[in-house]
């Protein structure tokens, strides 16, 4: 399988912004919220807030301690919906277990103009109606995957496993609402990987896809993330799809990246809103 | 086909809530705000109140005039959220034209707790998370026949078509999270009503499926809604499929009342909701 590379991918999606920031003299400042220090969670905003840098933006990082009450971290948010130098507001999760269990009430605090992760009910919820402010940027990023592989999906065979409220459900929605079918698996099984044109792995089991599941040329694009044996890994068993025909979107260097660059892109644009440019 | 009676699960349903209310001394009160006096609204509405005072509840009919503002529209629609004494909201749509446009901000007004149509934003995007409080109504009349013509859905073809937020994409996401795989396709085309073993046809053309089309015997829920020649109609030629195996709830006397009474199990949490008995 040809190889895409998210990295290079992300890469010139970033440069592009950093540029029409500059063209435009906008400067976007994203504020996140890290709630307790899970190290995985820590990773992940420090590649966010470098990534902000480079398209000319800057971060406001909200450390809030593991045992804040949900009450303090609403007020929180809501100083941060209230404050106009704020354009963005992400909050990582997964948050501490107590106040995961009332995530949908805690995002839900997230004014939808600033929501640049799409993950309020609200947003999520419009993308079936008249349309989100924001999408996830998961989502955001498989399509814009697809979008560059197949410039028209007329006639493909587009199959989707998973069920979260992040990657599946706003990628099928987005594309049913573009009038394409698109089959939904909770969860792969074997046999899909030779079912599909377009194939999305978000929930499978690490490296199960091989080269014998493979037939044709397919678009598979690797959601999944494990570590085995103190390396990432994704559903697709890279080393051995070498020989087959298509394209991959790999784990790691894929999705990723391109996710990190989709962010990037809604903070650009909520700082545009913000500022009464769009 | 076996034909289905929407009416007498609808009946069922409704005098089990009956039933259940003055048992435990409830009368859900239900708010219907109508604005303008298109005619097919008001027939709705008028269903709508019909049921709710069938299971010992009563509506508040708040009709409003054609040419509202959003702000005015706005302040009715907090009112009622006020209101201890209102324990669901419904607003009947569609609104005018100025005001369909604004439609999600206007639906997102209403409490969640009061949303007994599910169609609030945050309502609708919670499915593919954590819950919502309130599922549309057509959702889950779907999903009440689905499950009473099969207890198991264990490997089943499930296909719908359409592309809505209050019928597919939210029957779609509970199947999904119920761990169903399941098969989306913007409109009906032919060879679909061949392949399903439940098949749900939203969006189609009066009349298309007929005897020819079907194989096997599949349950096929028709939730399309048309006029012709003075009568209603819906995807499937009713007389054409008499000879075939399989279910159909068909259109008219199919899945309109399922839906009511499924409003009416809503009413009634939101009213045990409402006391503090949920």
């Amino acid at each position: 399988m040809e190889v895409i590379s998210g990295t290079r991918i992300a890469q010139e999606i970033r440069e592009g912004l950093r540029e029409a920031n500059l063209n435009d003299g906008i400067k976007p400042v994203l504020a996140i919220i890290v709630v307790g220090d899970r190290q995985d969670n820590l990773v992940y905003v420090r590649l966010k807030e470098k990534a902000v840098a480079s398209i000319g933006g800057e971060t406001r990082m909200v450390l809030l301690p593991e045992d804040i009450g949900k009450q303090d971290l609403l007020t929180a948010i809501e100083e941060l919906n209230q404050d106009n130098k704020v354009d963005g507001i992400l909050l990582q999760l997964p948050l501490p277990d107590e106040l995961e269990k009332e995530k949908e009430e805690i995002l839900g605090a997230i004014k939808i103009e600033k929501d640049v992760d799409g993950f309020t009910p609200a947003n999520r919820g419009r993308l079936a109606g008249d349309g989100a402010l924001f999408v996830s940027c998961a989502a955001l990023a498989c399509l814009e995957v697809i979008d560059r592989v197949y410039p028209s999906l007329e006639g493909k065979k587009i199959i989707l496993a998973g069920d979260s409220f992040d990657v599946v459900v706003p990628l099928a929605t987005i594309l049913l609402k573009r009038q394409y079918p698109v089959s939904l698996y909770p969860c792969y099984q074997d046999g899909l990987a030779g079912k599909a044109d377009i194939l999305m792995v978000e929930k499978g089991a690490p490296r199960i896809i091989r080269e014998a599941d493979i037939q044709g040329e397919p678009l598979i694009i690797d959601a999944g993330f494990y570590w085995e044996s103190g390396s990432s890994c994704g559903n697709v068993h890279c080393e051995s799809v070498t020989g087959s025909g298509g394209y991959l979107l790999p784990v790691p260097g894929g999705l990723g990246p391109v996710l990190i660059a989709k962010l990037c892109e809604n903070v650009s644009r909520a700082a545009r809103r913000n500022r009464g440019q769009v």
